[in-house]
């Protein structure tokens, strides 16, 4: 076996876009434009606290914005994809494009 | 915004097939049937310890075999996909092809 110059494509995968969860949340977000915490935590099937802790990680990486308002006098948190967080979602689209035309090729 | 019945395709990623340096390890075997322990840390750029662990991860949930051997009177481990390890990498490939294509979408 021989090693290639070019970078494996998985090399390129960044781990904070990429996790499982977090992957869903910026999709949905890239789909929705602002989406608001129950309808992220029903459409991805997960618990409060879990995407709780997962939106703090994309917050804190800039990738996402959220805002607490009260509708109805119910408090309601919505989240947004930040111009970043759009960039950022894009280059894990080609990362995995690239990955999946890689794995077509396998018998 | 309402719900839609169908799942969201990143509901549909395996948590241990999806994470970052494991699906590099599983699309590196998936191409070359068989690689050695050194192969895999350096094409995937890790570090021993790293690869170590993510390859227990990979043997305990039965996606791939290791078989430590001697060549030339030096330890060399080879790691190879289970037939379970392949499914397992198809079913992500298909998934990942699925939130590609909702990928190419956004605007």
């Amino acid at each position: 076996m021989t090693q290639s110059a070019v970078p494996h494509p998985a090399t390129g995968l960044d781990a904070t876009v990429h996790q499982r969860v977090r992957l869903g949340i910026l999709t949905v977000l890239g789909e929705a434009r602002r989406a608001d915490f129950t309808y992220l935590r029903d459409t991805l099937e997960l618990t409060d606290g879990n995407l709780s802790s997962q939106l703090q990680v994309l917050e804190n990486a800039g990738h996402v914005r959220t805002e607490k308002v009260f509708e109805r006098r119910r408090p309601r948190t919505w989240v947004a994809l930040t111009r970043q967080g759009r960039a950022a979602l894009r280059a894990e689209r080609e990362a995995l494009r690239e990955l999946v035309e890689r794995l077509d090729r396998l018998k």
